[in-house]
């Protein structure tokens, strides 16, 4: 697999997906891993996310910020990792981009809501996995 | 959701699943990610997988043997994460255990290869998520 044609196949299945698993180094120095839903990406470099500000990623964001972003497609046996750092931002500017209708259920002081959270991850590197061969790749 | 309904429903998505996402500690601090067939499970308490020794996930979980295993329904968002210690067995027993037919195409020397491990995980505790709700339960 050409690391260029890995890249294409890496947006594509980064772009189509609607759920993201992260990575993050949770208690006594175990990762963990969480299905979040993937609310936007810009290419490969940024991913948003939104949570609960009281959610126990967001107290392991804001103690590590090491992370990683997991893309799978299980039928097609296609795995894109992204790593990198994400940062848990509650500017408005963010709040809004991300703010869905129905968000309301989750976040009942609406966009404002100080338990409404935005994620941001910012790729460093990645490693796409295809047909028993994978790639790795500046980001 | 009550805990015993909880633990019923995470043995039902494991028993079922094909496909686990494995949570290493890798390099420079940052979690990777891998989606790994599932070979056998034990409950939700033993883990069965196969893999190359020359691999880099073996290489990682030989440096640090906390993980995590993660069992995703996208379509009914059900998750499910184990967290706990894997090992690299290389003992006949093992390697017979988990030995497929059309396993030479990766192993071509059999199930004597050098490069033909098997990863048992052994779960600590879990965490169950369906519907807004999550779980927590030692295993």
């Amino acid at each position: 697999m050409e690391k260029e044609q890995a890249i294409q196949d890496a947006l594509a299945l980064a772009d189509d997906a609607t759920i993201a698993m992260l990575g993050t180094n949770g208690d006594d120095g175990y990762p963990n891993i969480k299905a979040m839903i993937k609310m936007e990406n810009e290419g490969l470099k940024t991913i948003w996310f939104s949570t609960n500000t009281s959610s126990k990623r967001v107290a392991q964001i804001k103690r590590d910020s090491k992370v990683c972003v997991y893309f799978v497609d299980m039928d097609q046996w296609k795995g894109l990792m992204l790593v990198g750092m994400i940062e848990v931002l509650q500017d408005m500017e963010s709040r809004q981009r991300l703010w869905r209708p129905g968000y309301e259920k989750y976040y009942p002081l609406g966009v404002a809501d100080p338990d409404y959270s935005v994620l941001r991850f910012t790729a460093q590197w990645g490693n796409y996995y295809h047909a028993l061969s994978n790639v790795s790749f500046g980001v």
